[in-house]
């Protein structure tokens, strides 16, 4: 463990000269921006180093706060990991790109397009790499992908599916959609590690809309 | 660092009464079967912790063997890494599984049930839960899963079809055995973890004939 719950160390750049009078930072003056910024360090944080090799103190220094501020606003390690995930998953955005206007009628293109779009993505690449780099050594970090992506995601898709097994059959492609993440933007095996994006999604979408409408 | 190349200390269980005269222990001496306990030590190890948590001393304690026969047998923990993890995807056995007398004839089904089935088997499943584990977190177990994995049994398979851009059919034909390992067998998320392999291979096997086989 070199993470710490006492958290009096900020990390942060050297002080200037201390202004006389001015008390010690509070949470209520780090600024309004803060919470965001801590867990835009957060993601980024899990996303470099996975789970495991990221301390609350490592948090802290990126955002520029104290650490006390974090364990503040966010309680454990495992707290701020599910917080700076979870808002990158949230259904309310991702369930309509999916689903769209036109029921399940071209949903396994949309599907996809929404997935390999988000990875092509720099700001929404980072959250998703700390959940595979994290989920893979850490039982809590595992939890959270099972729980926020797995069971919120693709329930929600789940259920517009007229097929057997919908949980199973959207769990499938997701699976699909995983492996094509890790072997191009994790391990970046090539030939897929470059592809176009195009390319992958021409031959994917017959898979997933297989998997999503086919009994 | 926990690792250390000077590995004098043996880590085994507590010797028993020391026989008078005798040599320290050499690498000669160290049994006939030495050599594939610390690699069946170094599986299991790098399974369970990843790459980045296994050391030397811990892999030598697991097999019962000084931490300096470790080191001559396989020099750095790269070395045991990758001779640890290549006798496991050793092509010799694996293509002519996956291609079996039958050319591309029933291909998809063949690959995913010898996927399924090294998953499955316990004795096989550590050394591939110790490269997924490893290679997403560290560089170098990353460059094995690219070497051995991908480039010598792909490519080997990707010989034999005859499709446009082969490689990358195969490719993505592997990101999905990959998913699914990642999301029943390492984050157990249900229900596909608890899916009964046959289940699993009458869906994909369709989606692995078509990559490989139809232009």
């Amino acid at each position: 463990m070199t993470d710490s719950a006492s958290g009096g160390d900020s990390g942060t750049a050297p002080p200037g000269p201390r202004r006389r009078g001015r008390p010690r930072r509070s949470p209520e003056d780090a600024g309004p921006g803060a919470r965001e910024r801590i867990l835009q360090a957060a993601r980024d944080e899990f996303a470099e180093r996975g789970y495991d090799k990221t301390s609350m103190r490592g948090i802290a220094k990126a955002a520029g706060v104290d650490a006390a501020l974090v364990h503040h606003y966010f309680g454990t390690k495992d707290d701020v990991f599910a917080a700076a995930i979870e808002i990158s998953f949230e259904p309310a955005t991702a369930v309509p790109a999916v689903l769209g206007q036109g029921g399940t009628d071209g949903i396994g293109e949309r599907l996809a397009r929404y997935f390999i779009g988000v990875w092509e993505n720099p700001a929404t690449r980072a959250p998703l790499l700390a959940v595979v780099r994290s989920a893979l050594t850490n039982e809590t970090a595992a939890k959270v992908l099972r729980t926020f992506v797995l069971r919120r995601l693709l329930e929600r898709v789940a259920a517009e599916l007229d097929v057997p097994d919908p949980t199973f059959r959207a769990e499938l492609a997701a699976s699909h959609m995983v492996g094509i993440a890790i072997l191009r933007y994790v391990i970046k095996a090539e030939p897929l590690a470059s592809a176009d994006p195009e390319q992958i999604i021409a031959m994917v979408a017959p898979t997933l809309q297989r998997y999503l409408t086919e009994a």
